[in-house]
């Protein structure tokens, strides 16, 4: 196996932790010695040990002239609870180490590698950069701007729309991209929606997947007119009202163990997005309506786009569109999909982008 | 080579003359002997020889005890210009004839094949059955029903716009999947429009590639609003116009070749599509706004949809969405979109199916 090889398995196995790290990276690393892996493992969860510190305490005089394949550049600062990496690393007498990207926290970008350098260590950069990129984009916006990666997820019918003029939205789309969608419920911190997909649909807005961890969600309800009884007032777990309403109702969601963000005026979405980022959500899933969708989007607030597309076609001038909203982008100025991905999950289309 | 891959050819041949066989099918022919190709050629344009007829001709006496591959059921009825091929290749000593489909012509359907076996050849049926069904999909339907294929083609933004509110949809989609739309307009006999898009965007509805053989251009314009000066009008080929107004603009229509359809009431597309089939029109090209689509997918008459996705987003609950109309398909009862096949256009994405 070659550097490519083996920072693919370091990947993979960072993977195993999606949704459990935050606000750490996923971190995957993989010693090798004389064309065979001697140790591998993950980061499992914040607080715990680094995925270097695990496979050279496994690997133990073994690491000697070892070669360490790592998706994050190894960390070198000590204001955290687990002890640097790169003093590991040196310790242990490894004689490469292969980083698949620099770690973009303020506090390593490139210190690490620098000090594993000076130790007289061989250490090669970018192997598999844009895979590892991909994999901890959350941490990386979070990382370097305080604010979480946005995701929007729309499930609509091939004509664009995403409920009927009744408001009818079960099911567009099919089991495997539910199933799906529970999966990407089950990577965020938190998921978003409104006080219309609320009454509307009712949702729990849980990962329903085996070994599913839930997202905290957050419900904005300018005038708090979600009933009480909402499943997701009273299904775990935690939920925060986003309103500006100063009523009773408030102290009745305080009962259900419910948090509350006020706002005054007219809630801009950036703000919101900062008082995540200060709350520690690095990720947030979008899941509301047309008009969520279109405030998101025009808003500027949304990194990356899921466009569930069923095989159906319902019509309807006043069915709801994928985006609504008062305003729209003239098609010179319209907000343009990068990277653009589409896949097949089951019955529907899958389009994923970038904004 | 074996039997599929001579058939490949075969259909690869017939394909040449994509959009200029009408009203008969495409159909390739390839002579093997000996494990190599003798001759093989394709139906140019009604009127002119068969695919059979020509390879026949073209391998003389060296034909004798060769395999045709053929990719449509050999003809074996004389009310045409041209001799029943069945005939021919009973004459030309054959050993084998392959056969991709039977003609679902009522007056072939299996009585070719049947000629053939009776005559002592050896023939076999359904190779590449299905990509012979796909070439010819028109000509199955029209020769089946009298009535015309129809394909709706819609150029969308990734939210199901297809124009701005103002009516701005110049351009949603790129270069590559605009000379492609230009492409399937060269492979039908009509393209059909509405006065709202003549009014707005004043296309020519022709086929600008190079060997591009023009539709005929269909526009429903119920009260004649559409400029006398609008291209459609003005530019070669045949234009008619489909309309319930009986005033002047049809003296001034008529005085520049333009064919007028008069209906009473409320213009049914099956109707029309009838009408259109009467005329010798065995495929129509669907080009419209949100409305025309609307009727004609609520109508019955949409055999299969072409939607170009483009990587952009405009949003906006009254720009115009793909499929518009009064009405709209509750969930349940939603038109279902079979065979979904999906691919890149350049920038673009476009999902293909059947309904």
């Amino acid at each position: 196996m070659d550097d490519a090889g083996y920072m693919k398995r370091a990947l993979a196995l960072a993977k195993r932790a999606l949704g459990r790290t935050s606000p750490n990276p996923m971190v995957g690393a993989v010693l090798v010695r004389g064309g065979r892996i001697i140790a591998e493992d993950y980061h499992r969860r914040a607080g715990e040990p680094h995925a270097e510190a695990l496979v050279l305490e496994r690997a133990g005089k073994a690491a000697m002239g070892a070669t360490l394949y790592v998706s994050l550049e190894p960390c070198c600062h000590t204001e955290k609870r687990t002890p640097p990496c790169t003093k590991a690393i040196v310790g242990a007498g490894l004689k490469r180490v292969v980083v698949a990207m620099e770690d973009p926290n303020p506090k390593v970008a490139g210190r690490g590698i620098k000090k594993l350098k000076s130790a007289g260590i061989d250490v090669s950069v970018g192997v598999l950069e844009e895979e590892a990129r991909t994999l901890n984009e959350a941490y990386v916006k979070y990382i370097t701007t305080g604010k979480p990666f946005v995701v929007l997820k729309t499930a609509m019918t091939l004509d664009g729309k995403i409920a009927t003029p009744a408001g009818q939205s079960k099911w567009i789309t099919g089991e495997k991209a539910r199933r799906l969608v529970h999966r990407v419920r089950g990577s965020v911190d938190a998921v978003l929606t409104a006080v219309g997909t609320v009454r509307a649909d009712d949702p729990e807005l849980t990962a329903r997947i085996r070994g599913g961890k839930n997202p905290v969600r957050v419900v904005i309800d300018p005038m708090l007119r979600s009933p009480l009884d909402s499943r997701v007032f009273n299904c775990p777990p935690e939920t925060v009202v986003v309103t500006k309403a100063m009523n009773t109702k408030i102290i009745n969601l305080k009962k259900l163990d419910v948090k509350v963000i006020l706002f005054k005026g007219k809630l801009e979405l950036p703000w919101l997005m900062k008082k995540l980022g200060r709350m520690g959500i690095t990720s947030v899933l979008i899941e509301g309506g047309s008009s969520l969708s279109a405030h998101a989007l025009m808003g500027g607030v949304v990194d990356k786009v899921m466009y569930f597309i069923a095989p159906k076609i319902i019509g309807g001038r006043k069915s709801y569109p994928a985006v609504g909203g008062n305003t729209f982008k003239p098609l010179e100025k319209a907000l343009m999909v990068k990277d653009m991905k589409v896949r097949r999950v089951g019955q529907d289309i899958l389009i994923e982008g970038y904004l």
